[in-house]
């Protein structure tokens, strides 16, 4: 048989890295590669006790049937209450549409927005992940000038902003940096899109993992008619649940509902059920805290071990919030290539250069700590320096951080 | 804000129907329009005993925590020996993809077969969903000729089987028609397919609610390199789950598992070893026995109200499976219309229209009728009975049943 694949099937590439870091399942090794939250955050009991009132009597046959495409009410309804608070907006439940994950939203963004060579803006670098989701519908991909602290507005030019289809942006502590970005950009970017009548999709993953709990405004809260804001219950609940939200205008809101319904007809019913049966009582509000204390230590730990172990001519950034440390190598290092040496070691990490949109920089990659013990930490960034250490040519000469 | 939508997001009509069967929610309707199974099916009890045994001690992180695309390994074995066993075939887990529903199954399968213009080959009618699933990626359809009994394989051109992307085709217990491909034409169809190198998207949500247990054979036991086939949990669990699964070559499903990847990373963690924990030793040898009960009682009381009620003039199909009725009406009827007055009755249908890829016809309708008591089927039959009394032009006149 002759598989006859469409354009976008063929145009996937196996990734050589996903295949390497297959390898990095194993057991012994320590890795600093996946993106999982830290299962200590799950709040088992409380997923047992939401069980026990969605199993019973006739809620149960809600949580088992078929459900309408939007999401379940109550969810909705507590999402659009959670976000209004607590970024000062009004949003309205018919404004959100619960997703299978914010995956999913990424994807069923693509669909309705994205025509073959339609002009994609993304930071340098971005999200692995959009990029997947957004190649499936063959886009043009226009990287926007990013320094540590994000995207930098005034290199994104009007006649840029005024024909892209969309600009997708990860202002909290961005995967894979770690970087957030400061409230006068966001400012500045949410004039930007007002004049240029520019969309932009703004995906918060990571909003709620704030160290120090100071939420910068978001820019849906900046310029709501030219947002689309996605939100998850992956980091704050658990990500097995696959439940995430998507809240834009009502005309945007309700194209995407016909694309769902067409995509996976809606949304387990059974998981919104958990995740509303959990939240509706206030338990983010002591949960999340916990969340953010754990967190907050591991990455001083790694930040710690970094400034220990690592030779002059590596630099990092500071997360002040989230997964992520992105660590900037000597030029002349290939990160991808270090990876197959670090593995044989039993240290794993994702290399930088496949969070560019055109594979810009391969000297540099994204660290994630959440996951990892702290001895294994110590362990792994040693060994990580050690190896920098034997192929740097050059360790006075610093490298651009992104 | 004015939208810059995709063109396939433009192409989305909003569905006159499906506004108008909002209106069919109301609690004193009568609705032959939903394709839900009947709740009293739903293993309540094993379900809750599944969530006990899932949420204990590690195991419940696994439930929780992200989890690979292809699949909870477990329910991927289960899946491939179940089918290897039922349909007499050899099966490898490396062959099966779990999706969330069926409906994700025919959005990956588009996306990875369907350009612009590729032609796609559809039963007449066939299943809306598919319909609205594969326009998303804006193929040219083409209906092929079909009859009570299904596709008609000598009506399949070698020339058009050649230049299709796939046939699409649902061989038992059809939805919309409730009608079964008998075994000579799958047969005929097998060798077509293997003749001229098509591939068949074979869909079987239905397959195993076969009133007597007389399995007939697959499209993919008779052309296993030619098929991709589609199974679902929605009609012998719980369709709140969205769990389903596709069974094709090994270079096909790895194809969808990059696909899979970048639509919603995987399916939900949970409600795989939900499903996993309740099928594993063999619940549904015993379960789905009692649904088919269930649904042939009620179908022949549907099939016997028909011909209490209706005129000459109308026809219908006699399942010997699955979920739906399609009634034929007099030319002169069109069903959409006719819905509209049904529903100031309280009476919902889906008119037939919907179903077919050129809306060829709408002198028709899908009658659903698992989830009706009975003294509700007899008053609404009745009331349709009426209705179409009132408006056939000549009701000696017998359309052709499709």
């Amino acid at each position: 048989m002759s598989w006859k694949f469409s354009d976008r099937a063929i145009a996937l590439k196996s990734s050589a890295i996903r295949e390497i870091l297959k390898l990095t399942e194993q057991p012994d090794m320590i890795s600093f590669a996946g993106g999982l939250p830290s299962p200590d955050t799950f709040p088992v009991t409380e997923i047992k006790q939401s069980l026990d009132v969605i199993m019973q009597g006739s809620e149960a046959i809600g949580a088992l049937q078929y459900g309408p495409t939007e999401g379940y009410a109550p969810l909705r309804k507590w999402i659009a209450e959670h976000v209004s608070k607590r970024d000062n907006i009004t949003i309205s439940p018919s404004q959100v549409l619960v997703v299978t994950g914010s995956q999913q939203a990424l994807d069923l963004i693509g669909k309705a927005l994205i025509n073959k060579g339609s002009k994609v803006l993304v930071e340098t670098p971005t999200y692995l992940g959009g990029l997947q989701s957004f190649t499936q519908f063959e886009p043009e991909y226009i990287s926007i000038e990013s320094d540590e602290q994000g995207l930098v507005p005034d290199s994104l030019k009007a006649e840029v902003a005024d024909e892209a289809s969309f600009l997708y942006v990860i202002p909290n502590f961005q995967n894979p940096t770690g970087r957030r970005l400061p409230l006068e950009r966001r400012q500045q970017l949410a004039e930007k899109a007002k004049q240029a009548k520019m969309l932009m999709v703004e995906d918060d993953p990571y909003g709620e993992l704030d160290y120090k709990g100071h939420r910068l405004a978001s820019l849906f809260s900046l310029a709501p008619e030219n947002t689309v804001y996605l939100g998850s219950f992956s980091k704050i609940l658990a990500p097995g649940f696959r439940l995430g939200y998507i809240i834009a205008s009502e005309v945007f809101i309700n194209k995407l509902v016909q694309l769902k319904q067409a995509t996976d007809l809606h949304t387990p019913s059974i998981t919104q059920r958990i995740a509303y049966q959990i939240v509706k009582d206030g338990f983010l509000d002591t949960h999340i805290p916990k969340i953010r204390q754990l967190y907050k230590t591991r990455c001083q730990f790694m930040l710690d071990a970094l400034t220990r172990y690592m030779p002059a001519g590596v630099n990092w950034s500071k997360p002040e919030g989230g997964m992520f440390i992105w660590v900037n190598v000597p030029e002349n290092i290939n990160a991808t290539e270090l990876l197959t040496e670090a593995i044989q070691h039993k240290v794993a990490f994702v290399p930088g250069e496949t969070f560019f949109a055109g594979g810009e920089r391969t000297n540099c990659m994204r660290l994630a700590f959440v996951t990892v013990p702290e001895e294994k930490i110590e362990r792994g960034i040693k060994i990580l320096a050690e190896l920098i250490k034997k192929h740097a040519n050059d360790l006075e000469e610093s490298p651009v951080m992104v």
